[in-house]
């Protein structure tokens, strides 16, 4: 290394590539410029969007992509602001990114700098982390604890603002960079001994299980194989959420798609994993009230929320999922629950046959089951499919195939419309071989739809398809 | 009045139109949908927009083509998150809104209700005042609250959410609902008589007095009337920001435009009312250190910032007019500062010499002086412009005549882009009569285009003008 | 000044001085020693406590002394979380102060350092401004930034943090220093000369006008006199609450002190300063629905809180003294309430009488207005009363004479317990020649009273009288 | 259970005793008077303080001394600013508490109640889980999600606020009442299985390793039990920190107390648990860049911070003690380092023979070793001793011998002085059989002494040593 100085921007981009950081997404802006300079100089590729928020849903989208935290720079006030959205989404979901924002001056910190405001404070409560800076010899240390924190525990979003001072000056000489290393570990919590076998001795003992996957599933070791190993040697019918989806292949026997009330209702013990109890269970009413739940979740502080629990476990779902593997070879390993899938098995059926009768239907304007089963036909076995909207969306996330983790994206529990073209651009750049497939409700297209043109400029090949009621149909519902 | 009951979102709908508020800027979302149902029932026109961020900076227009604070409605989680940018533009600039936030219902709150999240700390750090309706019999109440905040002091966006079961109830009877009356004063802070005094002092000894106005001036009493009055008095040349734009005619011989830089040199005195000595003003350093200084502003923690300041008026721009025009009329009435004036006009019409090259010239892609000096052409006296860009609007904002205040629109200290739509929303709906031009950035276009459709869709007719550098100006610049 | 550099500390004491600090509260602490020693230079004395509570209380107490904004200093962690409660109660009351806090080397920031924790924000929601020094070049100007926060709008507490790096560095030398003038105003907001006129219509034609006066009074310009220049000319029956109390003579004939509730039911027009319709005024049902209100208040925020308001005033106290009293004289001058006055000095009287029996009474335990009438007989005219406590205090505020602005402390609307020792030394000290006097409950007196020794080490003479129930009786009557 | 219904109050004091709280620490204050109903007629003791600080303290003591949350009441405003301190010192120290506070009733939110303030905000940075019952029928609900929030991942406090008339009103019937079951897990976070292979191979070959123990295996299940299992087995030196502190006999060989430095230095492999490197290793200077660090800590975030970490391990103390002790089994089980030890040994009996003089002087006033030793000779096994100082105590810390987890107390890195008293009152109350003793410094005792008043008065015998060099030596020493 040499004994020149380098500037901020250098700095920073080096340290992001010692991550792995390959793609950096970002809008065009002033005081963030020094870093795109750093990163051409490293390798790292810069995606530009049209708006923040984009910038912010394509960080978010990489980390669902490929495992591995994502990154946006952004400029000071509206561009802090404007990813905003993007970063509550990421904080509901649980999603491992780091955003960079620029600021004025740190020498003019008070004084009123265009685009002066406090961001740090305005991201703390959506975020894991939020911090800003303080001196331009600490920059390196500063990228790396954005990283730790944004993986730390359960993942998210953390916050870290760079002043363009402190960017620009060419004042620490590149040997005298405390370049880090050892910084953070990728070993997460596994289940207490004690609790695996409590949750054991429940699975092996009931006649009628069940278990519901979640997103958390996602960014573990090893996600599909260990999910696999596990429903091989539980063979327990297992409903798959959200970041979890595509992990199990839709032609497994085990695979619960449209019987999902249904076997809840029936089940005697539920395993969850990163599961929270909330208003997509109906805050725990749609279990029974004799269903023994055994509750897996990296924040120990959801476990037991909104109704008793039988066993909590927290922790991190692949090493739960290979404790508990082991721990049912142990006692004995994979049980007969031939009548309890034959149940469920019929049960899907009925539905399927309900939804195949939609899917041939030739009404004008068409039925969405229709659109979704003409989409399926031009579906391959890596295409990447995204949901950006409300009904339609629900729609495409029963009714299409979706063969392997990552391969489907929808916003989560938070809700968001307009994460379609942000996800579909990191989709794209982490796959460049795959398809990719935003299903858009015609709402939802309007929030961030001007990114098609930051995709053909950049040569981003994504389809979009709008399911176009020309309403808000949840809200007509409504009303 | 009835003793029927009524269901919570009519109740808000009838404190808004008790407040004078005829338009509610939205985009349509199931968290506030009975607010829409109420606002309907009494009067109020609902309008829609593609994107939140938008709802919000029609708010924020609103206020400034009318001088009384917009409302937006926006749905819970992302709605919340669309506006954050909107409110915080408004913050900046001061100007009164009040955004009404849908929540899941109060009855489920820390339970994970779709689309929950903490709306109350989120807006803390970028509005005035930031709660929520804590019980169904006190909506109105809080709407009143609201207004009272936004236009206390310094004016300013407001966040009030209103949750879901506390909309849809019908529990309260329409005569026990608390209507609330007297809840907020339209009088504001006046000079201190001793201050005045002072002031006049220093401007009746100075030979070379300069006047800088800012964007307070929109929102008190009067303001053109107030302005010209005090000019016509105290003869001084000034010079005009942001909101004040067009409150004195372009060609008024006191109308400063091209050579702020030179006349700030040269002043003895200099008055400015609501402009900080900011990043605008170089953080003082545009000002000789000989010059004394008078500074006005309704925020009084910002008199004295950045630089010493000779006499602080910590009081509305408007009743420190008149009062100054009182004093000076006291003191001996109008001053001749013919020299100075003169040297003033030379002054700016060697920089419109200068100009009025290129804007014949002939150059292809075109000068935008060219450019500006052609849309000229098309405005109407009383024509509403709006700059949303960054380099192009400042040419824009030079170079345009406005007349009347509330007439430009630009974002402000913020320096947001994508203000556009929703400003030209608010000033079309405010001024069905007047045209409406947005001066746009090609970069700037990007963000909120989308919301032509809605426009479209709704019959608000708006032009847009995009001044195509293909290029981010600013940063290829610093590149 | 000198070309030397001077280390940080120096630079805060000096910057103190030119503020007009005198004195110091703190306790000893590592994190504030460099600010010490400056202080010992300049000679400001640093007077020392045993909780860093009672150095803040101080700092309060200083203010409702002089007038002007007192100081602390408190060492990192438990040094600032110890003056919390003297913050919140300094902001509920509206009481200058600046507490200087000291926190870690900024070099160390996110390490770990002895005592770190976030200090700004944990101040924010109880402070007009919290902030840290970003660099050692600008201690004086974030000094003088402190004190105008303190005293911009309504008066209220500030918290600067000062890193340990910053206090003990010379690297600054003297006449580098960026010392700073004119960088606040005294002057403040005066009322509207159109509220000012509809408020003397109102009260010129009322037969039953009343006036209630609150603490804002404290921090304005010549508050006596203006205020009973006021008097005189209006001749209104006036009651003074907390901070206000002894700026009107007990011998005056308008002064109202037992019959507040008696006339605040008879009156027609109420003049309020001040005073929010809190809970002391039961949230404005003490006053009738009929009576005609103006509400004078710097917080433009609280004008028409709880209920409607007829004229609301958002201005000094003083200044809108001064401009009734003008406004009075110009509509006519001096009426004749006689008979007014007649019934509340008969009321007034029939309390009194009543009262004095019990100030007789030889009840053993002692009645606490016995206590007050033996007390009594020991007040000078310039004796400082402090009351802190709950039940004993109340009797104590009524029963006991003040005489002069400044000489009654008691919390206000935080009723925070434990402030009389911290009063009590700023008092003695800002008063050498008087005596200072606090009267205690039993159960206040355990939370500072080992401040006793602190006083007694440092000379600073007080006496404390404690009205011993051996219980919390505002708990005891409620069970 | 009874159809009748029953008190706020009553509902609380009843959730509390579910989770097995017997002791209420409080100072008493009229917002929280309902909750001391309940207490009483649900059998739990309500222990009264002279200042709310002393009651928080008490509550973090209470966990010390017993391993389960403590609990203590304060009254609205300053009853919650009080307790500030002790909130942020169990933060920081990460020991989980229950603060419940009182606040103006719901009904009148927003109008300025008695000692109204956002105490939900305050609390938000320096606890884990800040909120405020939203309903009275969620009472129960709510506190059981203040235990789940204070026990989940790392310890630490909690905050929740109950409004006076949730408290006061018999609106839910017993039988209608939530009571929550199941609604917090105690099982925790374990290594992974990876990681502690990671750690066994490192530690199987090194020559030289050594542990430190820092205080969260406070919390964890069977400490003691564990630890010494492990040590068994590891055969590894160690130093015990913190609450920590007397987990180990002083007799054990491998204990290691004087000579902590020296064996960091000749360490090759560092295995800590729960102790940051921070200031305390002097942000990990302490430690040569060749030793290999394993480094466990519950707060993942921490894992890396300063220094680069050869093996991280998110996990539990306890747990993890147990898996490297199978791990080490595996491996072969204990090895011989006598060797290391023998050396340890030398060094430490060099300081402490050094010690020995000291202990023995006669010098007056006394040596603080001399003193310790003297105190050494009334202490009894079971003796609780706590210490509240600074260079004092650092003295008593390493020279009086402790025996057994939970009978040393220190406020840990936020360096609190004050916090005898309170831990104390919880320690006796914790383990009426046993002595308890406060070692204080002079400067110490002033800040909360007033409280032996209420330990007499509550008959709660400790015994208090005061170390009294009439000085803040460490700031003396700085001067």
């Amino acid at each position: 290394m040499s004994s020149m100085p380098i500037h901020g921007g250098r700095i920073i981009a080096r340290a992001l590539r010692q991550e792995g950081v390959s793609h950096l997404f970002t809008l065009c802006g002033g005081h963030v410029q020094a870093i795109y300079d750093g990163c051409i100089d490293e390798g790292i590729r810069v995606v530009d969007t049209r708006h923040e928020q984009t910038a912010g849903h394509a960080a978010d989208g990489w980390a669902r992509a490929t495992g591995q935290p994502g990154v946006a720079a952004v400029t000071a006030g509206p561009g802090v602001t404007d990813v905003v959205t993007a970063v509550a989404n990421a904080q509901r979901a649980g999603v491992p990114m780091v955003i960079l924002g620029g600021q004025g001056p740190r020498m003019f910190q008070d004084m009123g700098s265009l685009q002066d405001m406090n961001h740090v404070e305005l991201m703390r409560p959506i975020t894991m982390w939020s911090s800003s800076v303080p001196a331009i010899d600490r920059l390196a240390e500063y990228v790396a604890m954005a990283f730790r924190h944004a993986t730390s525990g359960v993942p998210g979003p953390v916050f870290l603002e760079i002043p363009l001072d402190f960017q620009l000056m060419y004042v620490v000489e590149e040997d005298k960079v405390k370049w880090q290393t050892g910084y953070r570990t990728d070993h997460v919590a596994a289940p207490d001994p004690a609790a695996t076998s409590a949750a054991v001795d429940l699975l092996v003992a009931a006649e009628r299980p069940l278990c519901i996957m979640g997103g958390q599933l996602r960014f573990g070791d090893r996600p599909q194989e260990r999910l696999n190993a596990f429903l091989e040697t539980a063979n327990i019918p297992i409903y798959v959420n959200g970041m979890a989806r595509g992990s199990i292949p839709p032609s497994s026997p085990r695979f619960l798609n449209r019987a999902r009330s249904w076997a809840l209702n029936g089940a005697e013990v539920l395993l969850e994993f990163g599961t929270p109890l909330d208003f997509r269970l109906k805050y725990g009413q749609s279990i029974p009230k004799s269903t023994k739940v055994i509750q897996v979740d990296l924040d120990h502080s959801l476990i037991g929320q909104n109704r008793h629990i039988d066993v909590g476990i927290p922790a991190d779902t692949c090493l739960t999922l290979s404790a508990l593997t082991e721990g049912i070879k142990e006692a004995g390993g994979r049980r007969d629950f031939s009548e309890w899938h034959a149940e469920i098995a019929a049960m899907e059926e009925k539905k399927w046959a309900a939804m195949r009768a939609e899917m041939a239907s030739e009404t004008d304007p068409p039925n969405p089951l229709r659109l979704c089963s003409e989409v399926t036909r031009f579906l391959k076995e890596d295409t990447i499919v995204i949901g950006d909207g409300g009904d339609f969306v629900a729609t495409a996330a029963y009714s299409l195939p979706i063969h392997g983790i990552g391969r489907w994206m929808d916003p989560g529990p938070l809700g968001t419309l307009g994460v379609g073209p942000g996800y579909a651009i990191a989709a794209k750049l982490a796959n460049p071989d795959s398809d990719v497939v935003i299903m858009f409700g015609d709402g939802s297209f309007g929030l961030n739809g001007m990114e098609f043109e930051a995709m053909v400029r950049q040569n981003i090949k994504v389809v979009g398809i709008i399911g176009n009621d020309a309403a808000w149909m949840q809200i007509m519902r409504g009303q």
